[in-house]
């Protein structure tokens, strides 16, 4: 199933990408591909042959939802402005069937989202057995963006990082598989990937000024970030911190992340709940 | 940008499949091609071309919206089993990015969408602005199920076809243009499509005993749609009935459907809303 796992990535990517004790954020080059040798061409040619691998992984997730298997997967995708959270959802996520895919972008919080808890919004877009779900950014904004523009108090902060921990624990429990990215890219990409959409009548409107506001606080967020990875790496949802620099690696990065997640859960064809001769019969005569 | 207007169709998608005063859904052939003469192959090869055209004006949608465009697109997809609406949703909106899709599966109403109006489960569902939108099943339930099982009396279904008139009026006021297609299979065909699904242990789980209980009522089916399109079939949302027969043609039919509806609102790329020069030059300072 996992057939990347020998062809591609020299070994699993959950364990080449995952954030352990003592990770340091600084010290991951964005310009690195770990676990892999190879071209940008082989990159996307992995990256088509993993598709209908994803796509049969979600089939049978779907299919065994509806007898009723309650687990679903939940892809947290993280990252600064143009780092490529967009791309992973339509090279990665597009390769999927729509009807068993829920996506979310979560922008700044709307005064509904604002007069409940942080985490409010976040349950309730979850995803139903059977789906992948997918948050573009997520509750942690209220740990990134909330610590560099002292939106919260360190205090509230610091318990932030505790409650996610237990909400996740509890998601978890209740059959999601929660996979968590942070796309990681240098200062200079991102300088050049910004400078781009200011060279293209068909891409102005991806810029937004603030975009430059956020990134004179490039060394703020990265210690954010920093800090969320350590605090909230854990054993049952790891954060995954991927080179992002090569937009080839970090989608085939990612869909092996996902490819190895769901071949795990080792979900074979759910047996017919009804009897097939009998519906065969009742079929021919109908 | 309707390149398979000219190329595959012999004319608008729109003009050849529009349910019309008159209309006698008995008198389509499910078999037919209506305006293409061309094999299974070259049908597919018109889609897999029509993907990035798509593509292309979904994101245009979503670019215009972010400047205060207020359109988006609803897809509304009713058929009987196995007449090939997942078919749809993963060849013709699974080529789209799904951030830029909404899709919902109506399925039989939960106590809480009951203790509502009938039309309260679809508001909710209905696209934001920049989004294509897609219902797998819909209001039109209401209409079809529920007059065929008796859900409902006559008076109040035939209530019912003024409000979803009047509710599509609102609707499409609001920004939303709604593509309603009927995908028409043969009872034949429908008969094969479902003993299919008895053959392969891959694909049990899509088949339900429940299929064959609504397939015995087909002709009180074939009438409440015949009673739904030529009640429902507006000038502002008109239905599209489609020959489903055959796979390739419905497919390709539907994706035209969608390219001639976005295309026809011209939408260029928005201009920035910022002063180029000046953020080029914040960008280099950063």
């Amino acid at each position: 199933m996992a057939k990347n796992d020998d062809t591609f990535f020299s070994s699993s990517a959950r364990d080449l990408l995952a954030a352990r004790e003592g990770f340091v954020l600084a010290d991951l080059d964005p310009e690195s591909t770990p676990g892999v040798a190879a071209s940008k061409k082989q990159g996307e040619k992995a990256l088509a042959a993993g598709a209908p691998v994803l796509d049969d992984l979600q089939v049978r997730l779907h299919a065994n939802s509806l007898s009723g298997d309650s687990r679903s997967v939940l892809l947290v995708l993280q990252a600064m402005d143009s780092a490529g959270k967009g791309g992973i959802v339509s090279h990665v996520i597009g390769t999927v069937d729509p009807e068993g895919v829920a996506h979310t972008s979560f922008k700044k919080p709307t005064p509904e989202e604002l007069s409940h808890d942080f985490l409010w919004r976040i349950r309730n877009a979850l995803p139903k057995a059977g789906q992948i779900g997918v948050f573009d950014r997520s509750h942690y904004e209220d740990v990134l963006i909330a610590r560099v523009r002292e939106l919260a108090t360190p205090d509230v902060i610091e318990h932030r990082y505790e409650l996610i921990n237990e909400f996740e624990r509890q998601v978890t429990e209740s059959g999601t598989t929660i996979v968590k990215v942070m796309l990681h890219i240098s200062s200079d990409e991102q300088k050049a990937r910004l400078g781009a959409r200011l060279e293209r009548e068909d891409k102005y409107w991806k810029y937004n000024p603030g975009d430059v506001d956020e990134r004179l606080l490039w060394p703020a967020y990265q210690e954010a970030y920093q800090l969320a990875i350590q605090n909230t790496s854990t054993e049952i949802a790891p954060w995954f911190v991927v080179p992002a620099n090569h937009k080839w690696y970090a989608r085939a990065a990612v869909q092996q992340l996902l490819i190895e997640t769901m071949s795990a859960f080792g979900q074979g064809w759910p047996p017919a709940d009804y009897d097939i001769e009998v519906e065969k019969a009742r079929l021919a005569a109908s």
